[in-house]
């Protein structure tokens, strides 16, 4: 009977933690939604907006490695139970990184007001976050839901990510050799591209832990990957 | 008397875990070490033994978290034993990420030595990375004698890398705007430049940790910061 209090004030705490993750991760949504839309915009304000809601962010962080530390103290659960708790963890300190890199693009766009525009370009970056966020939202439902089927989806879909990032960083090269004012600022925007696409494997992490919540196996195929250092 | 032995057999393992962490330390330095040489040398086949050699790097992150989780789960260490049990899982993380930047360098020089030379960066890039695997040495020392001034010394040197990537950012630049055949090769650069600037936001983060572990809490000031998105 005590034992069973045990167990289930245990499942009650690690369920106030994963409301808490839930939360973090709609604001890191949030955030890549409005860095992406502050860059096609080209609007220095909502950048800023964006640079100051990572606090918020990794102060969530903060609170589920706080309460997943009492949460292991006080309830010292068992071998599963205990890796659940680091699986939320590490899924926090994913969703902590992509945010980084949301302020990332926010920072790196109020400096490309200031030079000279590269036309197309931000519009492909848009579109990019946007597949990201959308793979973020679909994560976070499959860790709601346990669903295994939809996080190897998520999965798959970082494939066409890098994709997307390889022609982007051949479309940059074509811009810098045409115009050399183009050079500054394709610098910036192929950091965020490349920062795009590391939230996309940031999203890939978290999919795999929640495969394994799911299932208690991490994914067995290593997940296909693009080469990004020989996009010919 | 048992209570005694239980504590005892908890600093014992921990420490077994602790020998884990400096000998990922060591091959992580091995790694900075031989990337930036094969990057300076174009060594093609040095290049491609970092590459290999992170499985190992990768390997002892993954013994050490589940060393890790089943001293916690036999364990059930207090508060304070379990926060520098929860360091010792962030620091083989942070190792992990130098590693990978470091087989990143390694990647990126195989695909350098076919394109046109640019001289001069890659020694520059050499003496960065240089200065990182100090900081990192000195990093692991204080960790080993739980010396936080040391951790701080380390923490305060990170400044000259952000300064030393803020120069090579401007020098890639002028590269790129002399001759476009620099341009490819340059935004290679350029990133190598930038993950090895990574790497040492990575060794401050483990001089953190060092200083968490030394002394009960984390250092209070954050720590100084160059911008790194306005370099003029």
């Amino acid at each position: 009977m005590n034992e069973q209090h045990i167990v289930s004030a245990f499942d009650r705490e690690l369920e106030t933690i994963q409301a808490q993750v839930i939360k973090m991760g709609g604001l890191v949504e949030a955030a890549i939604l409005d860095a992406s839309k502050s860059l096609k915009t080209l609007d220095e304000e909502l950048a800023e907006q964006v640079r100051n809601a990572d606090k918020a962010i990794d102060g969530l962080e903060e609170q589920i490695n706080a309460d997943c530390a009492q949460l292991i103290a006080l309830r010292a659960p068992t071998a599963v139970d205990l890796r659940v708790v680091l699986s939320v963890m590490k899924m926090a300190g994913n969703l902590e990184r992509i945010g980084d890199y949301a302020k990332n693009m926010a920072k790196r766009t109020s400096v490309l007001v200031h030079m000279t525009p590269v036309e197309g370009a931000r519009g492909a970056l848009r579109r990019m976050a946007r597949e990201v966020q959308l793979m973020l939202k679909d994560v976070l439902d499959a860790y709601i839901q346990r669903d295994a089927e939809l996080a190897r989806d998520v999965l798959e879909r970082d494939h066409e990510i890098d994709q997307m990032y390889n022609a982007l960083f051949r479309e940059f090269l074509t811009f810098m050799m045409e115009d050399p004012r183009h050079i500054s600022p394709c610098m910036h925007l192929h950091f965020i591209a490349k920062n795009t696409e590391r939230m996309g494997d940031h999203v890939t992490a978290i999919a795999e832990q929640v495969i394994y919540v799911a299932t208690g196996k991490m994914p067995d195929e290593p997940r296909p990957k693009v080469s990004h250092y020989e996009p010919e």
